[in-house]
């Protein structure tokens, strides 16, 4: 039986997420599948905003720092979003960039297996990731490496001399999703830590650090936890781990007692260890804002949701001219559809055009992201729909469309 | 003849900065004398904020990368900075923080100077600088050392193992500042590197980077440039020493082409190579406009008014039963006023409760910031005779006063 829109409309009507589209504000006339690059603003956002900024710091100056919980905020944010991505309280921090932990956490494994020379990664991660451990291998100049191989090829790569096996959970490219489960154990049978960056799974669905076992992990605030542009990330390191990880960005935000001003690096206890400067408190406060209304959602349905509406989208684009890149089985997918065709930037920009907002991946890839908090089931269909207007018209072809801009 | 309020209150009237307070939100019923730990707010600030959240973020999402320049704005912030500092054009960029940027420039100086083995500091400099150091060096394990001597050493100090002299511009604790000119020359011409940390200048002073041919530099944007609680800091490299800077944080945003994601790192041609994730776009929103507003200052005229104030300040309080820790020759001070006193913690709690806003740093010390653009002489005049309030009530002295609260 064809799928209808008033059969999609139906399933707004009794999706149990729906009151969240409400917590959102969205612009009239966009359908956005993009929230997996920047997350829409929740609508408490702006009054947490002038709160931060109009009281906090224009009226409390530097005494906020204790009266309004600054000096807190990192652990406070990491400790909600721990629960998002089932750590134990204490495991999770919120600082700095995605890249700027990565190197953190993979300085830590690469001192935590001493004898073991090779961070193991897939050749089709997210580039940062691979950036960052190419830098750190730079630095060290001991004889590390990168060895970055085709995601088919990670589970045998696996051997002795892996210190660190660093994956994105879930593919921001092709949407592919690793089986976080099986890939730890191979990982820790093998004796090397596992790594996983969660850019594109938190707050998309649920995860279970603590139950895995998982080592060490880094995430993304400005994806599906909503924080806004640039938000402060996140880590995580198992409690286990704490004492022993040695984070080689020893600022003084990481210091056992900061403001005792010691001359020499003293680290904290805790996960504390694992921040390094003043951190940026408007973004952070934004972060929080987030976070919080993600707390509320219920994670596993979240990713039901997300499933059927990946899956209904790949349903309808199915008749269509477009390879579709991402797996269609739902263990293999994140919360995100893409296809393929040699026109994907000019496409993507007819339909940005028309108000169908996803984004290009170079080099042929258009990818379509699903946020099952502020997205409905009919706007999935009428995605599709403009899409088909767009391909049917011919509309892309227009030199309009062509011009590539910087970010894309 | 002695300084009376009237003679103060003049002198607010002759004041060719005085336009300047109206551009900033200060509560009533306080002197604030802390914007050396935070500057205080521009009254064009929550404008802008409502503005970058609300339509940017709000509206604009993902498309605003590149519609409303936030692509750009690690560049853009960091050239009007520059402006601040005396750099040339493409020599600064905001990013990251003090912490963060002092690791990429101290990695980067050891690689410019491979035969040496030293970075050099003084014992007294601001603690993050060091454990920076410290961080590096222990992440390194190629015998480098940190030497902290005393300030007065730090010129004798200087040998042909020194590859980097890291020092703070003014110090932290004491107000003193360097002679930039006679250090960068000194470390210049025993083939060190030269690293000024301007966290307690940038904004306060004129600097001349670029004529003195300073090699590298990191600064801070929650201070003199009043850019909220935590916001992004700045680096600075000497155009010269750009391309043969290897930034280790090599994450994508300093690549040459974030967005062609390629699996290897390729450096920016630039300064912009020293980026490394994605930055804190609300965080840097504030940051642009405190600095903006400082752009409209005469640096010279801020400067005037700043040794007029503190110089006030001192005199005024060298009636009274403190150790000035300050210099007072104005070549040797920077914006702020220290004084040294065994009850420092309590009267500083009860001087806020006054609501004169000054700093504690431990062990013993008052600290006073002067920021001229929001600052008047007769405030000055009303924080030393409400200071000697608390001193002859001996106020300072109950309970109340006596606890410790975490950020001092």
């Amino acid at each position: 039986m064809p799928i209808t829109r008033p059969a999609c409309v139906l399933l707004d009507e009794c999706d149990s997420l729906r009151a969240f589209r409400d917590r959102f504000t969205l612009p009239d006339g966009v359908i956005y599948l993009d929230g997996n690059s920047l997350g829409a603003l929740p609508k408490a956002t702006p009054a947490r905003m002038r709160e931060v900024v109009e009281k906090e710091w224009g009226e409390g100056l530097i005494r906020s720092w204790n009266a309004c919980g600054w000096i807190d905020a990192q652990r406070r944010v990491g400790e909600k979003i721990g629960r998002l991505i089932g750590a134990k309280p204490g495991e999770t921090l919120v600082a700095d960039s995605t890249s700027i932990n990565l190197f953190k956490l993979l300085a830590a494994a690469l001192k935590l297996r001493p004898g073991r020379k090779t961070i193991l990664s897939e050749a089709t991660n997210f580039p940062t990731d691979l950036y960052i451990a190419e830098g750190l291998i730079g630095l060290l100049g001991q004889g590390h490496r990168l060895r970055a191989v085709e995601p088919d090829d990670v589970a045998t790569a696996i051997d002795c001399d892996t210190a660190v096996v660093m994956l994105t959970h879930v593919n921001y490219r092709t949407g592919r999703m690793w089986n976080m489960r099986q890939i730890t154990e191979l990982a820790q049978r093998k004796g090397a830590l596992i790594l996983w960056d969660l850019a594109h799974s938190a707050g998309a669905m649920p995860i279970e650090l603590a139950a895995l076992d998982v080592d060490l992990a880094v995430g993304c605030g400005y994806k599906y936890l909503n924080g806004g542009p640039g938000a402060p990330a996140f880590l995580y390191v198992a409690e286990r781990l704490q004492l022993s990880a040695s984070v080689p960005l020893s600022g003084w935000f990481g210091h056992a007692d900061p403001f005792a001003f010691e001359p020499t690096y003293r680290p904290a206890a805790g996960i504390a260890r694992a921040a390094a400067g003043t951190p940026p408190l408007l973004s952070l406060a934004a972060l929080e804002v987030g976070v919080d209304v993600m707390l509320e959602a219920p994670m596993d349905e979240v990713r039901r949701k997300s499933l059927a509406q990946t899956s209904l989208f790949a349903r309808l684009i199915e008749q269509d001219d477009f390879e579709i890149v991402s797996p269609r089985a739902d263990e293999l997918r994140g919360s995100q559809v893409c296809l393929r065709h040699p026109g994907a930037w000019p496409i993507m920009q007819a339909l940005i055009a028309r108000g169908v907002i996803g984004d290009f991946r170079a080099p042929d890839i258009l990818r379509f992201g699903f946020t099952p908090l502020y997205l409905g089931y009919a706007e999935v269909w009428d995605a599709v729909a403009t899409l088909r207007q767009v391909m049917a018209s011919g509309s892309w072809r227009d030199a309009a469309y062509q011009s590539r801009s910087i970010v894309t």
